[in-house]
């Protein structure tokens, strides 16, 4: 390729000083490890189950454009997650895809964006590649608990357009206290979004709640309950603020082979419900495994992961030396003040949680 | 759902102004109608092909996080598409997503768009609902040519941080001429988008002109060529704009499914070669008892579609009586000046054409 010397300083004129300066999200290279770094289910499906979705799948063509309506989709999740007929529903290409409709929509000079941190990196990776205010609240050191003296001030002050609250959070993986999300709807003076992702293991939500507060966006994905691949986000609230966004949304922005196969999947959702099931149970174990390691502090969680703290060595060591014994985890370290040697994983299989415990003992019994 | 008497006022406040007063992209309903609408390739696959898709998508780990770089459809795409090496590649969601990443990326205040008219329908949507400014420059009323002096009247001032041309042009089907193409690529200030999403039909191709012109992206999708349900466009350019456009990618933008079906598919890129032959065969035959027609004018195409004028009647008329006759077209006639009582025929099978072509000489011939 010829060199253009004047390329460059046309990249720097052309293209916008947030982008310019941002950095790429990271994606792990992960192959052959034992994946334990990015929240997904670790079970494949019944093998009868599998043959009835390639027969599914039969029917689909894919010359055609995919419904840009996705009705018959929105119809099952409506049924799965019981979505009262008169609240809005909008689905996206992963939640990434939703957060970035709902930032775009409020993009206007000098909009806020608040969330806890540390929070899900995407709200201020979003926020930051549309040039938007972003405001983060540290969550409490102790038990990661929203901090409402600071959440009370931070609404105040910047008036946010929206407030994310992942609920539960990730990466701590706690639930944030019920009456401090309502008070915070109460002061909130734009959207409240409230990210269910990992709603599968809460047994909690604030669906209900949207009768109550109308400016309630609630973001699930079926992500987390075993279908990472299919790229599958929605967000139900008033048909007012959906309306709106929906106008913005990408007319075919979830594909046919998408459509169809989440659609199958939910009408098996016995299936994921045990497969969840299983892997809230073994996260009591993996959290019990990991409270009796020397030189480990564990937090509590309501998603299928679970945050530590190492001691002894820090968590790049530890990342490190899991990695080596081809475990690959999340390590948060430097992400963030509060999560200094911290380290998540995910829960995996029996085999793959002791395995993962194992080594970890190994390394921080050194 | 409570009545909230301040939803409205809440929604006015916290969303931009130019999403308020958008209107939604609006999708047609289709159901039982012979679509020739929206350029779709009107051929499935060949029975044996489809179970051996269904047998590839067997492996396929749905519980698991799409492949964040693509990296195998991305080589199958290069060594289909001649792509260098040393070119960068971005893959999209469709098109439309890359038109998105690409506004986001250089909307910075009093940014411009420029693009000729009437052109792709997304350009002007996406821009407006990123509040960029929009200028476009129409096309010569005879011919639909590019209308140079115009254009360079615009260039210069405006001086477009990104200039999109389609290529051939979408909805008129014309291939702009190739010295004005290179002469907009050398005042253009900013970036140039060659829109080759009728590549498969057109015999032209701006890409070895990437060499000369680092600031020139090539645009490419394959649902013109029988893959619109997978969802999947891509960028081709100079590295350094790619690198700095896929910092915004969601980073899971191309699910799983869409991965492994149109690698796939472009291994047997035989079979579309053949059915886009067959439509480039049946897109002169369209041509021609066209202009046979009564009533009616007929454009030259390089696309899938033929693009034509009717008299006696409105193109309103002509578009219900041929959806009376269960053919849905596009009507473009209130969409642009120089489109009045234009419609818009996506080349079929021959069934469809002969059926299309029977009707409309009935309508006109009132």
């Amino acid at each position: 390729m010829k060199s253009d010397s004047g390329l460059q300083q046309r990249i720097d004129q052309v293209l916008t000083p947030q982008l310019l300066s941002m950095r790429a999200y990271h994606v792990p290279d992960r192959s052959g490890l034992i994946k334990l770094d990015a929240m997904e289910n670790p079970y494949s499906w019944p093998p009868e189950m599998v043959d009835e979705w390639l027969e599914c799948l039969r029917q689909c063509t894919v010359n055609r454009y995919p419904d840009a309506g996705a009705n018959a989709l929105k119809q099952r999740l409506r049924q799965v997650d019981n979505i009262a007929e008169e609240l809005g529903l909008l689905l996206g290409n992963g939640s990434d895809e939703l957060i970035l409709l709902i930032l775009m929509a409020i993009a206007k000079p000098n909009a806020t964006v608040l969330a806890p941190s540390p929070g899900f990196v995407m709200y201020r990776q979003i926020a930051d590649s549309l040039g938007l205010q972003f405001v983060d609240v540290p969550l409490r050191a102790d038990n990661f608990a929203l901090d409402m003296p600071a959440m009370r001030v931070a609404i105040e002050r910047y008036q946010p357009a929206v407030i994310f609250l992942a609920y539960p959070n990730n990466p701590t993986g706690n639930l944030f206290n019920r009456e401090a999300m309502l008070e915070i709807l109460e002061l909130a003076p734009g959207l409240v979004v409230s990210d269910e992702a990992y709603a599968p293991f809460a047994d909690a939500s604030m669906l209900a709640d949207q009768e109550k507060f109308p400016s309630l966006l609630v973001m699930r994905t079926v992500s987390k309950l075993g279908l990472a691949g299919l790229r599958l986000g929605y967000l139900i609230g008033h048909q007012a603020w959906i309306e709106q966004l929906d106008k913005i949304r990408l007319p075919y922005n979830i594909n046919t082979l998408t459509q169809i196969s989440a659609e199958f999947a939910l009408v098996r959702q016995a299936v994921f419900d045990r497969q969840s099931q299983a892997i809230k149970q073994d996260r009591e174990r993996l959290f019990q495994d990991l409270k009796q390691l020397e030189n480990c502090q564990v937090f509590p969680s309501h998603a299928n992961f679970v945050l530590f703290r190492v001691k002894g060595v820090t968590g790049a060591e530890a990342f490190e030396s899991l990695k080596d014994n081809a475990i690959l985890v999340k390590n948060l370290s430097s992400s963030h003040p509060l999560m200094q040697n911290c380290l998540r994983v995910t829960v995996g299989t029996h085999e793959e949680n002791r395995l993962f415990v194992e080594c970890l003992k190994t390394i921080l019994a050194v």
